[in-house]
């Protein structure tokens, strides 16, 4: 009965948390509407600054909210009935749709810049902004002929589930942090009289979209790092075998495949009595989450 | 012998990686200093542009590359012969450096903000910058009080330590984040014909600097989340022992002490069979760590 006003306790934890990500998440997705609907020229696709305001809202739609979601899918306890398979889909396919909307907002700057003949890729903003999009690009496809496809041997999987998911936080924060240098360069840029430094009402709206982005990505890293939040490993796994891979080895995969930092810890869930140990172990765990 | 060979290869692999931290490290402050020197008017304390010119130079110096050095400090193989009080005191005192000279460069911009006549905290960059700073010192105090003084009981050490390097890691990709705010914001202001957008030796210059930020920021949080290259936990602990902490819950606090994401996976290293288990998985973590 403790073990289980525990476990609600963490659940209730991890509802929190999740309803904070997503509002945090929501909200800076509507204050970039508001800044280029409000304080800018609006949206439409014609090499105007209208063109380059898609900038913003993509990036903060895409490459920060759905691709913040898209990490911590494997962590919402709703999914875990569902086959493992299916939330790789999910996380590939929110995954794909965060860097379409990414290439796609590069593009709206790259013709704003070139209809004004501003010159492109001189910032850091846009240099880092680039190797991020281009790791992230590497990163999916690397991941889905990986973990997707049913080629990969188990010790492969294995091996490079570490290196996919520090890779995914680290372009994730990235991302954030070029979001970040973004914002700075559009404000000294587009507010003249009154200035940046006079702080207009404008210049303090998008400093705090700024702190949002940065909540919304402590977070998600935080929901993402908690091991205890992770997707138990499946008894009956329903995932494609990789070609030769054995059930014992594909078990050991599939609980590496949901983690971060999911290294030897996981490998150790193997027999029924490390299982339990594990149970005793998550309920310990629990007591160091907040 | 073939489990020896793994080890050495592991340590090699260690040891690539914490030189490849160093010299990066050590470039960008090279950097810094090129830039003011070079490209600058260079360093004095009158409340002109040189006083300005603190602020990159001990930003980078103090709270990208010393507090680097201080979050990895524990993962150095050579100083797990030394007891772990020693090394909470280097990781603290490097922090505390870190946090002077955090606050030092921040005076210094205040200084020549006022000289001048510009505003101070307008910017999402000072915004940013600032609570960063705030919560770094809270960082250090609460650390301090808790892990250092010998009056915390041990499940209290337990429960805050995930928090703790938790937030430790999220600062610091903070900290990068808001320099590479920075050096945008000093490129826009201070290029003008030509133009930062002009891309002169100078904004090329700097644009390296800030990519080798994000690259050391990178090499650091990958050390310092692999468990397996954690400080092993101590036989015969030779911490200050918690007011009323057992041996077994000091050799369990002092596991977590030093690890990032340590929550249940340390707490099982408890006999000596699961020790003599953990590594074997060691070696087989080590496989997945490139």
């Amino acid at each position: 009965a403790v073990l289980g006003a525990r476990k609600m306790e963490d659940y209730g934890r991890f509802l929190a948390l999740l309803g904070s990500a997503l509002l945090v998440g929501f909200v800076s997705v509507v204050f970039s509407l508001v800044w280029v609907f409000h304080y800018r020229e609006g949206l439409s696709w014609d090499g105007s600054p209208r063109e380059f305001n898609w900038h913003p809202v993509l990036i903060i739609t895409g490459f920060v909210f759905i691709q913040g979601i898209a990490i911590i899918v494997y962590r919402l306890p709703w999914t875990w009935k569902c086959s493992k398979l299916l939330m790789k889909f999910i996380h590939a396919g929110l995954n794909t749709i965060a860097m379409i909307l990414a290439i796609v907002s590069m593009v709206a700057v790259f013709e704003f810049h070139n209809a004004r003949n501003i010159p492109n890729m001189y910032s850091l903003h846009s240099w880092i902004g680039l190797t991020a999009v281009i790791f992230y690009s590497l990163q999916l496809i690397l991941g889905f002929a990986v973990f997707l496809l049913p080629f990969a041997p188990v010790p492969l999987r294995a091996a490079l589930m570490p290196i996919h998911v520090y890779s995914g936080l680290t372009i994730f924060a990235t991302v954030i942090a070029t979001a970040l240098m973004g914002i700075t360069e559009k404000l000294i840029f587009s507010l003249k009289n009154p200035a940046y430094s006079a702080s207009p009402p404008e210049a303090t709206f998008v400093n705090c979209l700024g702190l949002l982005l940065v909540i919304f990505g402590a977070l998600i890293l935080w929901m993402a790092s908690r091991s205890h939040w992770k997707r138990p490993p499946e008894k009956n796994a329903k995932v494609l075998q990789p070609i030769g891979g054995t059930p014992e080895g594909t078990e050991a995969e599939s609980t590496m495949t949901d983690g971060s930092n999911a290294d030897k810890s996981d490998l150790r869930i193997n027999s029924e009595a490390a299982r339990k140990q594990n149970l005793k172990l998550d309920e310990a765990g629990q007591r160091s989450t907040m």
